[in-house]
């Protein structure tokens, strides 16, 4: 693990996702840039001491030449956007597959490297959208293909949160200082942190991809130097039109990430607050609850559940499936086999650029006065 | 009463809201166009057959011609918007007070012109948007008032119907026919029926005046006239952003109109499936449900109720509070009083006229490249 | 109308309920047995001072003198327990049909004795157990006659109440007064009040009858002379089980009265709290959300709903079905007609006198230390 | 590990619960009675060979001669509740400490003696009563504790489960077959499943104990053994009341436990199917929603907390609470520490012999013809 020391947030999230099914170990870790933090950090993990880096560079140069049995196989980088693509590119270079936390990287230009560098060296990457893993989420993806719906008129995706209604940065709140910082953040703040979930979501669920967006973006707090808040409306390549939301400055909101598409033949609504639940709306019939582990639901949302419906499954679960996924298909191409489809369900490079891209194309259409951006790459 | 003979949908719904609380006897009326359907349509109705008129003109004529204990004191007109303009002016030049269903007319400049007679004459008038008629929508506007969100910055408004999804118009579906005519509905279709619901909502709620908007409008299902669908982001009189969505094509759902506005210090979020519930989000701070009925609430919103809570309270009854606070000020007036401050709480011409240029600015924006387009009346 | 003066909840209830549908016309009243009271409300709702009268007694003394198209048809009686069964009796005997609040009357005796007036006068009797008047209990009913759950094994109906959590009586709080005095309520309290409501609700849907109970009645709150709390376990007459919850010291609870049937194959449940829908669990299938006003409703829900679905239709909606099912139902009878089915779908004196045996088994069955006493009548 | 081979359901849930906090390595098992099997399961573990063991016998046999470090320190024990109490006896006299699954033996009185022999040993134990470990159930304790609302007046609890609507025993489905053989679940079916559930989240939360029961027990489906139904008057220590139901013959629903209770002065509910969520309803006070990860919740519900609010955590995350703060009481007591309060936050043996008395007071309240059976240990 590079990054995810003592009081970060989603190196802790990383972890647990990464224990619960039992496919990983955790043996190695450059878990700060200050090496006395990293290896801090690292002891309480019960990390080996000669395992506890000072830097990434100095985990990447020492486990690369370990023996196979003893070297780390999978690198899981969790540190700020601006630590992503060095990182990943020379883990990639060096043999390690890689997980990276999301937005893939700085910059759209690193993304796209990034994607020769993952083609070139032919190892594996997983970037952690971790609202795709959630099994009524699959299962929604599974009704849009299953054509239950029709051909898809209208998505709408939003992603509120209220945590950043005040000027946080600069203080104690760690979360909020880099955030909003754009040496660390890139061009995006809210765009790029849950603006990026959003995107991926609906291109994911719906299985279309956006072609032209028109956004309002905005710095809503005094002071913040990126922003915090933003609304567009997207056009997608099938003709359906939708909107995106994504504040941080819905003041009482916590992170209840929603997502409602409709086809000419009904829709489908989903959302974490209720996240094992998936609502099928077909015109004019009642609406139906399908629920996490339900008996009637598909290989695909079965293989990605635990409990018995009606146990609740949470964001510490999806984020396991994105490392379950990753680690059978680590497996398969070890043991030369070809991983099963169900496997190869996480997000990938190709989902990295296109978040990259959305987070350059959103902030362009922001500054500019015509309605319509093209999404390019 | 003009318009709503047989088969009308709000017609009935008008009669229930004036009945409910016996502010108003239903004493004469035009109910068709049609003489032989008008006839028909009020001996159902109990009305004596010598005040079922042939015509709205008829009615208005005949009527002016009564003794004041007999003549009727307030005309509902809740025909299609092409005939709302002409007998609303004259019954407001003949001395009537007029309750007019929305929008108010078939044009900005028809609104306008409407205004200038309500001044002359001096006579009441309402429009029924119905929602504001709600107790939790006057209890969310009541928060804004409180301060208690602090200044507000996000304010977000969405109708979703289905009911459109397919192509209705020109069966058995009178209301699919008409509101999707332009000659009878005017330039819009879901942006006329339901968009200026949720732009009346918005604007009552957050006491805001939108400044510009830049708009998406869509005809989704293939042989319609006129927009069943559309989305808006939104500036404000005071800074703040939003977004309205307002869609017919949401196959599968209902007529959920749901309000969102959040401050520096929290939001409230209603919606009509859960009509008696307000909820209430301060930052840091547990969610408060606010309901009907609640001991706690606001005499706005107790002005406005008739159960106790738990009791649900629903659509008519909103619609029978527009109606009621009408009478009231109706009566103040007859009497020679100033009505009660509560009374005078009704939509109004004011509120006809935004509604019209919210129609006439959201179509031109539509068919704009420009991002933006001012809010011009 | 016999009570229902200034001050009083259910008469007003009773009188929106009547309007409604324009079915009923309030022509006289005997409001109050305070004669300056009964006048000062008869004169609020507009009644002719000839017919505000002093006492019930008076009142159809005088109404039954007048000729047929002037006396009133129907009374309503809406005054506390005890004063039901002697105007009803009177009422009915003297030529005039019959809505009378729940519980029927004082006693069981009472009741049977009302119950043998009916059947000897021929005259039409009507008891407001308002639940039953909601579309989607009436969608419930049918799903157990449709025998879509299978037979019937479980029953769970409760309604729970804060409003009696302090002892309230004796003061300003009218209705805390007399609902806790034995004198005017009867034996029971809480079980009277509300128990009676869920007993005739899961009578009513399940179509089963109880035969067996085992009561646990208790006062709560010190002082108070009646129960104001009460849970009790059901044997049915299809050797089903189930339990009854009632209570007035849920403090923080409103009306939320909720029935959950169970049969071989699945379940339903409703609750006033979402009265619009009815939520429908088949056994390893998605639960199913129908909607009052959904076009897959039966026509025994539509023929009990006014508007379209996603506009809530509430309490006054379901107590104004009761009013114009017996409405139909009456104008049937004086036509000489037939009236359908679905206008003869309101409580009548069966269900009081069960009602009344409830109040009596159950009280009896909370001072017994037998574990089942048999419900007898 | 004891039990917890392929195909069981709890042994997979223990182990995704001690892994989640990397408290626990998985280093030994008897993971069926069956050898072969055993194996099998423990190969697919990753345990070594030499300590996957041919039975419970063996596993302690050999592990209690390995050195210290070596040696496993906390044995799990997830086999039917027939081979529940030797193991465990056999387990704590030997030396280790003990997590066992729910309920805690056969009968009454193996509970009464395993708690002697948890006296005399001075060795841990945990009961996995799982839904003691939601932060939400915590913060509902802490309610109670807090006097906010008042002396409690009002428990209800109930687990209504529907997977065993049909006859599912004998056939492949092995959850059935020994959950309704009285050879293996003892006296009880679904009171000894679910209802053990029920009456300890009410006794936890409530912080009350029950001191009479009177129950309704039943087999509702043919051919069964042992009870799948049942309903429960509840009398508590302080004079409160309240009811228990737990069914698993509910047809449609999952596992949706739910628990209310009421005081003087409020009350609270929490549910399992919104988990995160627990509303605290203050007499004439808008209902309040707490939330898990909520910056106002008690030390208490944080410390068993993993992720930040609108994160949902889910049933894993409950059991891992129990398995975490049993891991931090084993290590306190191996460093020679006493634990923090919040560590010895699980249940444990005081909580096995009530829930066994509960198992047989309430199976011979379902026999006995008086109403009041005293609950005795």
């Amino acid at each position: 693990m590079i990054g995810g020391g003592q009081g970060a947030f989603i190196g802790a999230v990383h972890r647990i996702a990464a224990r619960m099914d039992d496919q990983y170990e955790l043996v190695c870790g450059a878990f700060s840039s200050d090496p006395a933090k990293s290896k801090a950090s690292g002891l309480l993990l019960n990390i080996k001491e000669d395992r506890i880096y000072n830097s990434w560079q100095e985990l990447i140069e020492h486990e690369k030449h370990l023996t196979e049995g003893e070297r780390v196989q999978v690198i899981s980088i969790v540190t700020p956007n601006h630590v992503h693509f060095t990182p990943a590119k020379e883990a990639l270079e060096n043999g390690f597959h890689v997980i990276l936390d999301k937005p893939a990287t700085f910059s759209l230009q690193e993304a796209k490297y990034l994607q020769k560098v993952i083609e070139q060296t032919g190892n594996l990457f997983c970037l952690t959208h971790t609202y795709t893993g959630y099994p009524m989420v699959k299962e929604a993806k599974q009704f849009v293909v299953s054509g239950k719906l029709g051909e898809i008129r209208k998505v709408y995706v939003e992603y509120p949160q209220g945590w950043l209604s005040k000027y946080e940065e600069g203080g104690d709140n760690k979360q909020a200082s880099w955030r909003t910082d754009p040496t660390k953040s890139g061009i995006a703040g809210a765009m790029g942190d849950i603006g990026t979930h959003a995107f991926n979501l609906c291109e994911y669920v719906s299985g279309l991809e956006i072609t032209k967006l028109c956004a309002d973006i905005n710095i809503v707090v005094k002071g913040r130097q990126l922003d915090d808040d933003g609304a567009v409306l997207l056009k997608f390549n099938n003709g359906a039109s939708g909107v995106l939301v994504a504040t941080q400055v819905a003041a009482g909101e916590e992170n209840n990430v929603r997502i409602r598409i409709y086809g000419e033949k009904g829709g489908i609504e989903w959302q974490q607050a209720d996240a094992n639940t998936l609502q099928v709306k077909i015109l004019d019939q009642p609406v139906e609850i399908w629920r996490t582990g339900g008996s009637y639901t598909s290989s695909s949302a079965q293989q990605n559940t635990r409990t018995p419906a009606g146990h609740p499954e949470g964001y510490l679960e999806a984020f396991a499936n994105l490392y379950r996924n990753f680690a059978f298909t680590v497996k398969a191409k070890i043991a030369g086999n070809t991983p099963k489809p169900e496997y190869l369900d996480f997000p990938g490079i190709k989902e990295g650029v296109r978040g990259m891209a959305f987070i350059e194309n959103v902030i362009a259409s922001g500054k500019s006065d015509k309605k319509w951006t093209d999404f390019t790459i």
